[in-house]
């Protein structure tokens, strides 16, 4: 299983980036074909320090192909547009291979 | 369900890193108390440019209270001599709260 994350920055405007990733973004993604699971998560603090992050969206799929068809499709390329206009300059994204439970 | 969250920025040896991680490491998070699964997952791209990371580790459990409990606990404190020593430069964590599928 692989998975793509987004990690967004904490925004000045948690409310509105809220509204809009739970609204509107989130239900484009949940559109992606082959997409086996959307795990989202608030960041609530950090062992040390303060954290920087506001929210880490994790979707699942069951290998790279999948992965790749789904960032491809209309839904896909729809969701990367909405991305960059409400959080452009606080998300960052990476591919992962799930080794599961170790 | 909360969980705690590793992210691993890329080691200058990841064979070094790799066999520290899955052989010393993630066996003393295993006997975490309260620990309700360990996902790794291996950081292999990202949509745009090279991914600053090279593992992620996230650690779930039923609630704040049992995170906190587990970390508090002789493994937990373990676990935590053990990454300041093998990758305290490299580790960044978080605490989030996971929302599920939405």
């Amino acid at each position: 299983m692989v998975k793509l994350v987004a990690l967004y920055r904490t925004p000045e405007d948690t409310a509105a980036f809220d509204e809009h990733y739970f609204s509107i973004h989130a239900p484009i993604v949940k559109r992606w074909p082959g997409l086996l699971k959307l795990e989202v998560s608030r960041i609530t603090g950090a062992p040390i320090g303060e954290p920087k992050h506001h929210l880490m969206a994790e979707m699942y799929f069951q290998d790279e192909t999948a992965m790749q068809n789904a960032l491809r499709s209309p839904d896909g390329k729809a969701a990367a547009r909405d991305v960059m206009e409400f959080a452009g300059s606080l998300v960052s994204m990476f591919f992962a291979e799930v080794k599961g439970d170790q």
